[in-house]
């Protein structure tokens, strides 16, 4: 996904999953579980593509055998913060000069969350009971994951 | 960890955990779960570096707050085939066109995961009750994890 000739400036790890659960605010439900990690050089100029591609992305079955994305599921989305995704391996330790600052992620996390929020507004009626969850930057939180898969998709920007 | 000048012929996702279990056999615990992917090109000469990297690397905090492996805590291990690792997104739809043929990702799964109980037995004495758990390569297989990070990894070979 990252255009030619520049290294990524942004990972992501989807996982698909019957029910994910954070501990931060009251738990909440999620089929989707995403990992974002952006790096400097990132600028909200990849948000969009970022966001349009991990949520219309024909990754589910649905109940009539269709390859359908989380928009068209209508699915729940769980978002998680992972700066741990930008390590580089050096010998026997994980570095992460590579990272971007914490300023700056915590400003395109939240600009991220609320992109996804929109996006999923836009489609899924009230009744649908679809959400969007995601932690919060910088903090070691509590995660629980079910999956019947597992699908994990590596996605970089 | 890939050699510069040529594409990475493996992918891991390694999650840091408190226990994951993986509904194909009895249900086992574990400390870290790898999720591995390896493309055509790949042999078995780059195993025992794979092995040596994802189990040697320091990412764990140890009671008394030095970072140790999973090999000095001594942890568990939960190791699932991903073939969805390998994907590339085209579109709105994820191809797999550049993985490993199913033979070949068998034999160097089995490789991979032999190897690993190897490492791990040789350092943990029984009574420390670690284990490597695995599943089985091409299923579909329940996996439920739990975090304390969630803390996500990505090495590419």
């Amino acid at each position: 996904m990252a255009e030619q000739g520049r290294a990524p400036v942004a990972r992501t790890v989807l996982q698909q999953c019957l029910r994910a659960r954070l501990q931060v605010k009251p738990a909440g439900e999620a089929s989707d579980a995403e990992f974002v990690q952006v790096r400097p050089g990132a600028t909200d100029d990849i948000l969009p593509k970022m966001v349009s591609t991990l949520l219309n992305l024909r990754l589910s079955e649905s109940d009539s055998g269709k390859m359908v994305s989380v928009l068209e599921l209508p699915g729940s989305l769980l978002i998680v913060p992972q700066a741990t995704l930008g390590g580089k391996c050096k010998g026997r330790a994980m570095q992460y000069h590579h990272n971007i600052s914490k300023e700056d992620g915590l400003r395109l996390y939240g600009s991220f969350v609320a992109l996804c929020e929109a996006e999923l507004t836009a489609v899924a009626s009230a009744a649908s009971g679809t959400q969007v969850k995601h932690g919060t930057y910088g903090n070691r939180q509590v995660l629980t994951l079910d999956t019947n898969g597992p699908y994990t998709h590596l996605m970089e920007f």
